[in-house]
C-alpha cells in the first residue's frame, strides 16, 4: 500500500499560441469524502476516443520530446486553421484517459466505500492516465474475483458501444447490421456478440488480412473494401442479411454512403414497382468515429429515405435511462474474460506512452494496434 | 363539355437501349367508376420533383426535337454510368404530372361522385401532364368558389411540404427552421407561413437579388451563400434564432455540412465547458431536394450529435396519419389565394412543354422560374 497523497497526472495543454504540450503534472489527491475512494491505476487503454482529446487538432508530425525520461514533455504545433474548434479548451491543462482498471487503496468511511477496499475495480469518467483516481464508490464496477486490472481496463468504452450498437439496430427496428473497420478490438467484440445473440452482422475491413482475422473468429459475413468487387460483395451480403444499419468508424470519404447505395440496391432487388424516390425502406448509417478525418462524401443515388448522423455512446446510455444501461453493464462484468475481452499489443507507462516512438505507432489508430497503459509501473 | 373518351398524355420512356423519349400519346379515357370522376386537366404546374421522372437521368444537353408541332416528340441520350439507376423503369412508357387542376367533366353515380360534378378541384396523383385524369372523388379537393385552376394547380406539393417542414420542425423539438433555395416559390411560402405562424425562419439564398427579393416579402433573416462572410453572417442568423433544424433543396456540395457546423458554432458561443465531442444539442439537416447534383461533401466539426438524411412529403404524410394530413389540406384550401399563392412564369400547353427552347428554360430548375400547363389549350 501506499500514502498515495499526490501522484502523477497526465495533462494535455494547448495554449492560445497554437502550441500543444502534453506533460506529466504531480497532483496531490485529496483523502476521499465518506462516500468516495482512492484507486491505484493499474490498467488504462489508449481508445482512439482518447486521442481527441490527448492531442487535440495538433499537427503530430512535427512533434518533439523534450524534458526528461522521468518527465517527459511532447510539444506539437497545433495549424491555425484548427485552432477554432480548440477554442473551449485553450490554455486549461486537462486530465486525460477515459477508462481504466486498478486497487482501491483508500475508502471513505461510507459501508459502501469500504467494501471496495482491496478490491480490483473498473471506472469510467476522464484523468485516468494518472497514478490515483479519485472516484465516487458508486461509480466503481467492482471485478469478479480472479480478474486482473488489465483484464478489466477496457470495461466500458468498446463493451458498452458494442451492446450500444446492438441495441440501437434493435430499438429503431432493424434486423442485422453492418460494421466497419470491423477487425478493430471493438469490431472482434461485435461479432463475438452477434454470434452469441444470433444476429447477423456484415463486417467491412480494409485488407485481406483483416477478413481472414475475422473469419478465423467465427464471423461470417465479412467484406473487403479494396477488393474491386467491393460494391458487388457488399450488396449480396446486405441481400442475405437483411441488414439497413450501419457503424461507421472511418467516418471520411465515400464508405458510407456506398453502404447506403448497396443498401438500396439490396433492398430494390425485392421491388414490385418502379419508383422514382427509391425504396421506401429507411437506411441509416451512424458515424460513431473518424478514422478517416476527410470529409464525409455522399453521392446520393439510393432515394430519399436514408439517414447518416453521430452515434455517441453516452448520449445513448442516457437515452435508454439508468435501469437498462445498468443491464448492459453487467452484462459485462459477466462476460469480461470472453465475449468482452480485450487485447493489447503493448503495455507502456506514463512516461512511455509520452515518446514519439509510442505515440508513432498507436496515434496511426491501425488496427490491430492497442496500447494499455500501466501507471503503477 | 366534353366527351372525354380519348385524350393526349404526356408519356416519358427510357428504352434499353439508353435513349429518352417524351412524347404525346392518345389515351383512352376510360368511363368513371361509381367513385370516380373524370377531370379535364387545366393547370398543372412543372415542379422540381416532376423533372426527375419527366427526363430521368438523361443529358439534356443531347436533347433533340422530332416529330410535328401537334405531335411533339423529345429524345435524349442517357449516359452509360447513369442507367443502372433507371433499371426499374426501362421500356415503360410513364405518365408525369405529380398535380393539377381542372373541371370535372364525368361523375359517376355515387352521390360523392356527382356532387364534383362541374366543379374545379385540385388533385395529387400522377399522370396530371393529360388532358384528361380519371380519379377517386375522394381524392379530388374541391376548390373554394371563385378560385380558378391555375389558382388550384399547386395545392399539395409545394404547400404541403413548406408546413411539413413546420411540422416536422415542431415534431422534433426545434424551435426556428433553416430553408436553402429560399427564394423558390416554396421558399416565399415557408416564409409566409413562418410570418404568419411567428416561427423564425433563416432564409439561405444564392444571390443578392433573391435575398432583396425575400427581404421585400418581410423576411427576417436571409443569407447569400456567396458572400464571403456567409459563415458568419449564417452563425449570426443562428445565433438569434436558435435554429437547429433545416431543409436543404441544393443536396450536392458542402452546403449542408456548412449549415452544421454554423449551428455548433452557434450553440458553442453560450457553452459554459469545453467538451471534447462537441455540444449535447442534436443538429439535423434534411435533404428533400438535388438542385446540385453532385456528392453531398461533410466536413464533420461539429461534434458527434448531428443527422443528415432524406426528407419526402409522402413518407411524412403517412408518419402524421390521415387526421393531421387532412387538417393540412384544409389549411391549404382556406389560404389558397394567400399563403399558398403560387407565381408561374410562362402557362404552356403540353405542345408547348415539349419544345427545346422551354425545356432549357425549366430544366434549369432556376429559382424565379416556374412553368405551369394547360393541357386544355
Amino acid at each position: 500500500m501506499t500514502d498515495a497523497t499526490t501522484g502523477l497526472q497526465l495533462r494535455s495543454l494547448i495554449k492560445a499560441s497554437g502550441e500543444l504540450e502534453v506533460s506529466l503534472a504531480t497532483v496531490d489527491i485529496p483523502e476521499p469524502g465518506a462516500d468516495e475512494v482512492v484507486v491505484r491505476v493499474e490498467a488504462t487503454p489508449i481508445n482512439p476516443s482518447d486521442l481527441g482529446l490527448l492531442f487535440g487538432a495538433a499537427d503530430m508530425t512535427t512533434a518533439k520530446a523534450s524534458g526528461s525520461p522521468q518527465a517527459p514533455v511532447i510539444t506539437a504545433k497545433v495549424p491555425d486553421a484548427a485552432m477554432k474548434a480548440m477554442a473551449g479548451r485553450l490554455d486549461q491543462a486537462m486530465p486525460v484517459g477515459n477508462e481504466g482498471a486498478g486497487t482501491v487503496v483508500k475508502a471513505g468511511s461510507s459501508a459502501a466505500a469500504q467494501a471496495l477496499l482491496g478490491k480490483t475495480v473498473a471506472m469510467i469518467g476522464g484523468a485516468m492516465y494518472a497514478q490515483f483516481r479519485l472516484i465516487r464508490a458508486a461509480d466503481c464496477l467492482p471485478l469478479p474475483a480472479g480478474t486482473t486490472a488489465a483484464e478489466g481496463a477496457s470495461c466500458f468504452v468498446n463493451p458498452l458501444t458494442a451492446l450500444g450498437m446492438v441495441e440501437t439496430m434493435r430499438r429503431e427496428g432493424h434486423k442485422a447490421l453492418v460494421h466497419t473497420a470491423a477487425a478493430s478490438n471493438l469490431g472482434q467484440m461485435l461479432n463475438r456478440i452477434c454470434l452469441k445473440d444470433g444476429i447477423d452482422l456484415v463486417n467491412i475491413v480494409r485488407s485481406e488480412a483483416q477478413a481472414k482475422l475475422l473469419r478465423d473468429i467465427g464471423a461470417n459475413y465479412v467484406v473487403d473494401s479494396t477488393s474491386p468487387d467491393f460494391m458487388a460483395d457488399l450488396t449480396k451480403a446486405l441481400e442475405a442479411t437483411g441488414a439497413t444499419i450501419a457503424f461507421d468508424a472511418i467516418g471520411g470519404g465515400r464508405l458510407a454512403g456506398q453502404i447506403l447505395t448497396c443498401m438500396e440496391a439490396a433492398i430494390s432487388k425485392s421491388a414490385k414497382e418502379y419508383s422514382r424516390y427509391g425504396s421506401n425502406v429507411m437506411k441509416q448509417v451512424y458515424i460513431y468515429g473518424g478514422l478517416d478525418t476527410r470529409p464525409t462524401e455522399i453521392v446520393r443515388n439510393f432515394g430519399m429515405i436514408w439517414a447518416v448522423g453521430g452515434w455517441l455512446l453516452f448520449p445513448f446510455l442516457q437515452k435508454i435511462g439508468a435501469a437498462d444501461a445498468a443491464k448492459l453493464r453487467a452484462r459485462v462484468a459477466a462476460e469480461i474474460k470472453t465475449t468482452f475481452a480485450s487485447n493489447y499489443t503493448q503495455v507502456v507507462s506514463l512516461q512511455q506512452a509520452l515518446t514519439l516512438d509510442a505515440i508513432a505507432v498507436y496515434n496511426k489508430r491501425a488496427t490491430g494496434e492497442k496500447f494499455l497503459i500501466d501507471p503503477s509501473r
